[in-house]
């Protein structure tokens, strides 16, 4: 069994890790802390776990964790993991981080967006970006994982093939996406309450997102070249669900389903629809799973359109972060991440 | 591996049925049929569902479902299981009926709320009730079982240890109960369409509705005494869950909190919460848990409030049906029902 | 035109307040105040009313709000009207307070349900409470008028006709109410977040809510007696709207439906449905209307059920409190009040 | 007073229609029309208008719809006013007509997208397309009105000052659009089930929309020349409003936010907000303003984004209606239109 530590677990992406975790083959939760819930059970915050996790919140001791865990996962917000992970990677310890610190590798670009200095930018190069579907051999021997964000992975698997072949123009990318409100965290803010977000839909930060930059570094890397990326994210009244609807210019004819079909055969957690089809958000919660759907609406047009569709919580935080640990462990990918999503 | 064929796979408790039973270790599913969508994949018309069942729906043939199958689940409307089953029977194929067709004993009763004669009146005997906190060893013997309606389960087992031990006055009973509306089934109709069911609360069928004579009929057994209850069922605007208050006028004073720890203490899928608890319904979504809190508002008075939560597609019409098969093909009770809530 | 001031306008009751106000035929609003807000235009925090209010928020400034108002409306948390009302009324300014300051007349009640002393007790004698259709004449001649909360309305609207003609066991009453998520305020706070309040039913308050005793001094007040109540608050997943399902033992026979129908025969805010109906809380969305219906599920059986649906910021807050207004000032009681509740 | 009538009350747009022109101040209903419903009250079948609306539904007769109204409107499934309208302009009735019967000029067009010949072509050219911001004064002369789609306007209204001045690429043009489920209808239907639109997000129709080739359309005549258009609806879980995302390449520096101000500086119903801002659908929620924010993400790039929201309801069919009515009639624009959005 694979020992696991979880830091921050309050949190939406924390609790998703408990639930994913607790039903793992393969895994033993050691350790689940909190500051400000320590020595509350799971179970009282969260009745959804009575019966499945029987641990209190406890207070982070970072030699401990190290001396107990084979992997600690970080699910807190920016600016926690980059203070604590350098000693347990001294101590030899693996960890997958959740937030954004470790996800963008220069640390000018992540001081500009996130408003301080990076004060582990030494790992910064060693960390391995941990979208599988690009990187699953670095993965493999990784000692630090930066999770990639809600977005970014959903757009990024969504423009992949395209990009790698040199199909498109990558001058005029455009995402225009739309997230459900668990994507901003459970904190009390006034935007996101019911009352505000329910019988409602509006854009926002369409000047400028934190996650356009690691989705411009990830497209860029992909392509092998600058790249110009036009992000709008929209937030949507419902719970748990990205759907990123892709415009791109095609520079060359090809089958783009047979391209889709072929370059994920081997992604377990990537399903390309058949042509026409419209994914919903719904077909994936809960689970791991990216559904892709390629349009292009008029032959006389060069415009195609790409619909991805994540569960924010689960591909785009915490079961990613697991399917990155089964790799770490030369586990099966799919590992605890056999979930159907409930449907209605 | 047990051989499992389900009737009628297209409605809610049918897609809930695969979802569940794909990931059941202990089975096979042989066939799922539907009538009206014979020949297509199952996974075309509920794309969760892909890469999980690999079936078609083909039209049911009896003959051929006995042969191949150890139980036969019926997710039919009304009506169509009292067609079907005797021949089934007759064969020594076992049967779980989700449907309404074998709950109530008395078939007057039925022909006055559903409006037309049984016709398998003779089974009506023979059939057990499936609610296994009351009948777990009737059920391990059964050929035929009436699965509980969703109300029936989470009322019955919110009132099951007061009725028992006679605790309250049987000719008081009130159970206000709210449910999401999948209750209504997927069928195309006005009022459950998003924008009539959504920011909108109302009750309904206030003056009779057909789960009322059921939930009677199980009281009854229970305090083996004639009761009156008064039923308000709710619509409320989600997707799945029920919650029934219940309220009781208590003529013995006794540790409530004791007794309904003590009556669920063997029971896998009934979870006593601590006492000033209130149990969501979300926090068994997609589960079989039905989770209770007992309130006394007032010490003065003598109406106690129970709160009872059930997901009605799991609790209280698939797992439920599930929970009966294992204990009919003596396997562990929770076999295939291990899923932990999704919060948020 | 009446002069109105809004002290505290940035709540769900404050915004409603300038909504209702700011197409009232009669009135001209003078002054909004918020103490964080100061200096903000109305129409950049809700851009519903720009166009509509063109008011900058301002610090409260009791002798200005004095001069210059005819009355001012308290859309305020509760502990803050008792504090400058005094002076308003010492200077002549007419008052109605939606807040529950001077709702219960009882000081030691107030305490023991606030947590801290009243500081205006010698107000509470004069206070009219607001709910009209008890008090229409003393509420024309009030100087400070105290609004009934969201519960309260419901509920004594719904009980009002049984109690005032002591046809029900006054002991054995139940409200089971179910409100929309607004009830709870415009406030940063996780419990109301759509993440956890979207999908989800629960009861809360079950020990004891603080609506409780404003209800129990209204129904007794109407029934001239002691009453007991059992009441259970619900939260249900949408933004307005409360619906009350009352119980009650009937102990004489009588018409019901007349009984309510020539009650509220001149109360243009009560519309009693015709028999065997269901209100919808969305048919008063956005309006004063409180509609009722009546039934009493088994003949054999003296429990009657009464269902009363209200929008808890309209007629359970900013709407009754311009009814209350336009009682006052000899306005048409329907005046600013003739919105038709938009459906779907 | 004007004398109104209304063919297909029972849609959404026609109770739509009877909540707005029943608080009209210059209007009489002087008839609404449903085969289906012939007989009912109105107010039995949409309980917000007891007491607003007393009439029945009555089938139509054309003779005395022309004889008794001066203007007739039609909430119809398309197919239904080309049969009928001929008659009613012969007989010199004026008809606003909010189905697609009139919008497309070509009637080749039209019947390669609703699949059958259109039945009163000559009409065709007689028509007005009901968009005031550009069709001011042809509405306050016209016998037919053809009030543009839901979607064709709120797209129009953000493209149009761009395309008049001829500021951007006018083929690559793409709209992002996303609509709440009424634009669905109220028909019986599983697709717009709550139980399948909740919680959940797609695209739909993105290989064709027979909205497309109205906006092609309009877009063509406002910038005087071909235009090229992706257009990709999506379906968003609520219940009413549309907020399209608007992409385009500039080909010329200009002050977009003064274009827009200016241009729509006589425009009671196009609201252009400050710069940066994100216009919120429930803002116009139940209103007939259009409210539009334009953003440049990048200055280093030509892509301009705007983001133009409306209630599909009103703005995109009934509210524009009877804007067109108060034209025809030299009525204020806005006379009957004046609600606020209710927030929350």
């Amino acid at each position: 069994m694979i020992k696991v530590g979880v830091i921050g677990g309050t949190g939406y992406t924390g609790i998703e890790l408990l639930r994913l975790l607790s039903n793992h083959p393969n895994v033993e939760i050691v350790a689940i802390t909190s500051r400000t819930k320590a020595g509350t059970a799971v179970s009282d915050l969260f009745p959804n776990l009575r019966g499945h996790v029987n641990l209190q919140f406890i207070k982070p001791n970072l030699a401990q964790l190290a001396q107990e865990c084979d992997v600690v996962l970080f699910a807190t917000p920016h600016g926690v993991a980059m203070e604590m992970v350098p000693e347990l990677i001294a101590r030899n310890t693996r960890v997958i981080d959740l937030s954004a610190d470790f996800r963008l590798s220069d640390p000018t670009v992540w001081e500009r967006w996130y408003g301080h200095p990076h004060t582990a930018p030494n790992l910064l190069t060693e960390a391995v970006y941990g979208l599988p579907e690009i990187n699953r051999e670095a993965i493999r021997q990784a000692q630090l994982i930066a999770c990639p964000g809600c977005y970014p992975t959903t757009v990024q698997l969504g423009f992949l093939p395209l990009l790698e072949q040199g199909l498109v123009d990558p001058n005029h990318l455009i995402a225009d996406a739309k997230s459900g409100v668990s994507g901003a965290g459970r904190k009390a803010a006034i935007a996101t309450l019911l009352c505000e977000a329910s019988e409602n839909f509006k854009a926002y930060s369409v000047s400028g997102h934190r996650h356009h930059p690691e989705i411009v570094q990830g497209l860029s890397r992909i392509s092998k070249s600058a790249i110009h990326l036009t992000f709008v994210p929209h937030l949507t009244p419902m719970i748990r669900g990205i759907h990123a609807t892709l415009y791109a210019q095609l520079q060359k004819e090809i089958d783009l389903q047979s391209l889709y079909e072929q370059r994920y055969a081997k992604s377990p957690f990537v399903d390309v629809l058949p042509p026409k089809s419209h994914p919903e958000t719904r077909s994936v919660r809960g689970t791991n799973m990216c559904r892709l759907a390629i349009h292009r609406p008029s032959v006389e047009d060069n415009t195609i359109v790409i619909l991805s569709v994540t569960d924010n919580l689960v591909r785009g935080a915490s079961g990613q972060a697991i399917q990155n640990m089964n790799l770490m462990f030369n586990l099966k990918e799919t590992s605890g991440l056999n979930d159907i999503a409930i449907i209605p």
